[in-house]
């Protein structure tokens, strides 16, 4: 029988053929998708650290797969002496350990000390806590974590039960764990790694009243042994839902009435006095307003995120072939089934739009920082509401399509050396838990005494949709349906698709073909969507149905997002040449489109989707035909730029850690290679063959010998 | 201070309540679900197993989750060997023992000898091979595995590359893998267990003619050492995403021109003659048929997994206080939260629905396997229909609730302990790859030289379409819009929402909110959407869209599942009491109702909801409001019975393994319990001070010394 043709060899030359198809500049996109201003640098930045780290042995992943929780904790560890190790070796700044501890990507427990422990302490620290520890906790000579969430404690800050109760004749709190649920938990490098933690606890004062949750410096672990100092019951909490964050050890403790100095409170901005009275803050407003804002991240995170499997997906299509015989003899490779690449091509739009976005909202954090070092807090509440939104947006969002790409690729997305797994059980958590990025890529972080839990999903919504009706009551001073607006003061970018109702005149849009080749439509649908749903909701306030909240929340975010993406389409042809501003334009207008048809409940049911059919005589009756086929209609497009425009997220196959989304696209030989590193496959015969293989055997050859 | 009040004490309390708040006869509900007619003998005799089993220190769990895979592999063999001792002491019959297997849940290499190896080889030896082989496998005197898929290779079966090469002079066949991606993979027990196996292999003829692929049995390991036998390079394909399957040997296999002889040809339906003929098979047509049916326990098996993920999931918010403070004065309990209940009474309904739909698809199947061995295939096209469309459906929407139901759990549902984590990872295949239920509760299984893989969901989709496209033909002649109906002949169930396009007279129901007390209304709908949805497709076949499959798939089989439903509620009456069965009638219209819900965007699309405006005036514009409404509506009314409907799957804790999910509702006691477990917490001191923890702030603390 004569050999024709070896899948495996095809693999490599299907990835050449479709990297040369490509129409774009890649190192070009790379460099805008690094950065707008100076991507060209930030890109070879991190190339350079990607060098040195996948250099390194001790970086080496191959073993990871095989490795208990503690093994990895203790691989964790190691890592992070090294890479401080590295850092003065390699002589890196600031910004490249930041950049290091992003790519190394691994949950490291350190990550906790320097985006939760530190920042707290810097900005709640009283000026001389801050001169006596400041120093230490910027170098590490002290390893800290952040005591908030109790066992049965979590989103509702104000109910935590640990008390600091102050003692005037011994100038001490008492910090306390008066039940088993009062236990801190979830604490990230509590379990066995920090020797000092701010533990937010109820202020008792003499007397016993309760001022609420504040701040205290408590050391947890003696500096000398590291072992747990006397008073604290300290523990890992153990493995975590699909073996994710498997490295970081989520600690416990329990308190029984550790003594600590009144020094410890971090009162910069609330304290006691050495008789015990409460002492107000200064600015009452700045303390309450300066939110824990580890979100600031959380959009370019889920960009990166996505990033990573949308590679991993779009690569292995590229070079998987099954099913129909193709024009060339050969099965079809699978990325060219319009049903398959109408599910991937639109990851890549939203790692794109994420990216982007997630810089324009660090510069909104920029901004709000520089607002609140002079007094100002006017942007808080819109940063509050937005980043509110766009966490279930983004988290959501990120799930969804790291679980699309792993399904995408078939029976080997279960595997776990496809890779796409392990990025997705790490980055679950988003979705129900404070947002912790491994990769660090929160450059701004605000804290306070009025520190939010980032909890579930749900709860945030119903931060933008009070944060929406508010804006709508400050339209219209009644709740009828049909009253005048009251005033047309300015509306903030959260609330501007509101603008929508303040015109009698404005009329949604109509639709037609043509409609969907331009970005215009498709925001003002989903501006005019947010605002008749808020306008909606307003009206049955009385009796809300249960989804309100969250229909309410994605509609305006998607709302507010989509304006973004009209400004991020606009200015393309600044940044870009022509070719490539054209082709990432139509990236983001497919992130448009998606969005669209992801919305097309609400809009069909306020009435903003009444097409004209399509055909003469119209043959459809779906008014929502010609949305899908101006989506298929630009995956298509799109379809020979998806190995140039995933290139262009710049990712190491080190870092990919897949053996199916390998650059030079040998998928089926990088799999073959690492199936061999399975332990089991060291030994030829199982012992479980003498121990009960054997034996059930040889009990049924008895049995057969019988009959 | 004082304490008032306990919360890990308020858990059992807030059960307690619960449970006898429940209206129901719990008892008699659980007769029901575990059989219409004789459940209570089934769930006693289920219950008996679980007794001897969950006090089988072997069967002790607690310790999985700090295991390896290789650990857990070893494991898995030694309880294989114990549960068929366990078989012999306690005098099991083959019922029990598939009990056993099914409550034990781990994924058994077992598994895949009962199910795939032993029932292909029964149906397609050959009465010579099946006389000397079939004492040895029922007794697992041999273990087997059954090796279809390959590396590169599993939706499209007729690519498959390994060869069978006939070889007349010594009457012998040469299994051979020509390529890499040759290599079969993911075949359960073929890692480190089995020692036969049943090949697909393309058989070639002398001469070189390809006959597609066959089956042969093939010896792969020594009965004496266990060791791999020559010619063959076999070993496990390392470890699952998620950690999930990590009990079964997934395994590979190569060939190397390795010869079995002639009678090892599975050749009951075609084979070769000494000369090298092709032998046609005497019932073509029953061969085609008999494909591998392991998708018959597939619905009930989803409807127990979204049974274990409700219990857990409703149990803990059942407990578990957040928020607000309700009238007790406490914080309300989490299930007393709309946005909460409303996502997790549906799971409920659904259980409910799939586990008594998967008995009528048993049913059927028997009905079927009466037909074909009497030469019957006629029932074979629906049953393939039916089963591929509601494959996607059940494993979808698994796959959906059991994430659902973890994170409505909060930060805990993250933890491994929660145990909804692992459901989720061992269910996941479900929607990418074969469908192996780890309980084994596929009772009738057809297999045939035409094996189906039971590949990515989408090439299932386009069964239902094809399938739903030649009905829709059957009655139209033409593909105009508007020609009339050719015949109207007897429709099947899967295509009998086609019966409203007979009818001009015809027309879809009108919506008002009493609508939704009646399931007909729902059910109606549904079919309107299935028959609307496969009409536009006929008319825009030329121009597909990318989703067309996907939601004609979805459309027919919610209509054919509706339509069940309603039958489901008409016979309520006569299986169960008056207040049983009126609270089961609203599970299943919960079930209707959220189904409706979820398909909007058609239901709107077709013009099929415009509900008249609720209020007088209309204070809503909103046409899905009523619904919406009616939704949260019945989830209210069946929050009190949730505990008692949930109570009534009849899951012990230890097959739940679940801290959250207890059934004395202790949750955070159970969860401090099994955190003391990590081996983290064995050492006071982790072994990663010495070597990273301690180096790394000794460098920090010399650092300030220096400043």
């Amino acid at each position: 029988m004569a050999q024709v043709h070896d899948p495996s060899k095809q693999n490599a030359v299907d990835m050449n053929k479709a990297r040369s198809a490509t129409s774009i500049d890649t190192p070009a996109v790379r460099d805008f998708l690094y950065s707008k201003s100076n991507g060209s640098a930030r890109w070879h930045q991190r190339e350079r650290i990607v060098e040195v780290l996948s250099k390194d042995p001790l970086f080496d992943k191959s073993k990871k797969l095989f490795s208990t929780r503690k093994e990895l904790y203790i691989r964790g560890q190691a890592l992070t002496k090294r890479l401080y190790e590295l850092q003065e070796i390699q002589g890196w700044s600031e910004e490249d350990i930041t950049v290091a501890l992003s790519v190394v990507d691994e949950g490291l427990s350190i990550g906790l000390h320097n985006v939760a422990f530190e920042p707290v302490f810097r900005i709640q620290a009283s000026p001389e806590l801050f001169s006596k520890y400041s120093e230490l906790i910027a170098n590490k000579g002290i390893v800290g974590c952040y005591l908030q969430t109790e066992l049965a404690h979590g989103t509702n800050v104000s109910r935590l039960e640990t008390t600091a109760t102050y003692l005037p004749d011994t100038r001490e709190f008492e910090i306390h764990s008066p039940t088993l649920t009062s236990t801190k938990w979830w604490i990230g490098a509590l379990g066995k790694t920090a020797t000092h933690g701010v533990v937010q606890a109820k202020l008792i004062l003499p007397g016993g009243k309760d001022m609420g949750p504040h701040l205290f410096l408590i050391q947890l672990r003696s500096l000398d042994t590291h072992k747990v100092l006397p008073g604290r019951i300290i523990g890992d909490i153990g493995p975590k839902a699909l073996a994710g964050f498997a490295t970081t050890d989520n600690g416990f403790a329990r308190f029984d009435h550790v003594r600590i100095p009144k020094e410890n409170m971090l009162s910069k901005f609330a304290g006691v006095t050495d008789e015990g009275k409460y002492v107000t803050p200064p600015h009452a407003k700045l303390s309450y307003g300066g939110m824990l804002y580890i979100r600031s991240g959380m959009v370019t995170t889920a960009g990166w995120t996505i990033a990573k499997g949308a590679t991993v997906a779009i690569r292995y299509a590229t070079v998987r072939r099954q099913g129909e015989l193709g024009p060339d003899g050969l099965e079809r490779q699978t990325i060219t089934y319009p049903s398959l690449h109408v599910r991937l091509v639109p990851l890549i739009a939203r790692a794109y739009v994420f990216v982007e976005l997630g810089r324009a909202l660090t510069r909104g954090f920029d901004s709000l920082a520089r607002g609140l070092s002079s007094g100002d807090t006017s942007q808080l509440a819109e940063m509050h509401v937005m980043t509110s939104g766009l966490k279930v947006l983004v988290s959501t969002t990120g799930i969804q399509d790291l679980e699309t790409a792993r399904r995408s690729m078939g029976g080997h997305g279960y595997s776990a050396f496809a890779g796409v797994g392990r990025m997705y059980a790490d980055y679950l958590p988003a979705a129900t838990y404070a947002y912790l990025p491994s990769s660090l890529q929160a450059d701004f972080i605000y804290c306070s005494s009025e520190l939010r839990y980032e909890g579930e999903n749900f709860v945030l919504d119903g931060q933008v949709l009070r944060a929406a009706l508010k804006a709508f009551r400050g339209i219209f001073a009644s709740e009828s349906a049909s009253s005048s607006p009251v005033k047309a003061s300015p509306l903030s970018p959260t609330s501007h698709y509101l603008r929508l109702l303040l015109d009698k005149d404005l009329v949604p849009p109509e639709l037609n073909p043509a409609s969907w080749t331009q970005a215009g439509t498709a925001i003002l649908l989903l501006e005019w969507r947010a605002a008749l749903i808020v306008h909606e909701c307003a009206q049955t306030l009385k009796e809300p149905d249960a989804t309100a909240t969250q229909r309410v929340s994605r509609a305006v975010t998607e709302a507010f997002v989509a304006a973004r993406v009209g400004e991020m389409i606009e200015s393309l042809g600044t940044v870009l040449k022509e070719r490539e501003a054209k082709i990432v334009g139509k990236v983001y207008l497919l992130y448009l489109l998606t969005t669209v048809e992801s919305s097309l409940v609400d809009l069909l049911s306020f009435g903003l989707f009444r097409a004209t059919p399509t055909g003469n005589p119209p043959r459809s009756r779906d008014p929502t035909r010609a949305l899908r086929l101006a989506i298929a209609g630009l995956c298509g497009e799109l379809l020979p730029e998806a190995i140039g425009l995933t290139d262009a997220f710049g990712f190491s196959d080190w870092e990919l850690d897949s053996a199916l989304g390998v650059y030079d696209g040998k998928a089926y030989e990088a799999l073959w290679a690492r199936v061999q590193e399975e332990p089991l496959n060291q030994t030829e015969v199982t012992e479980a063959y003498e121990a009960s293989i054997k034996p059930l055997m040889m009990r049924g050859r008895k049995m057969v010998a019988k009959l």
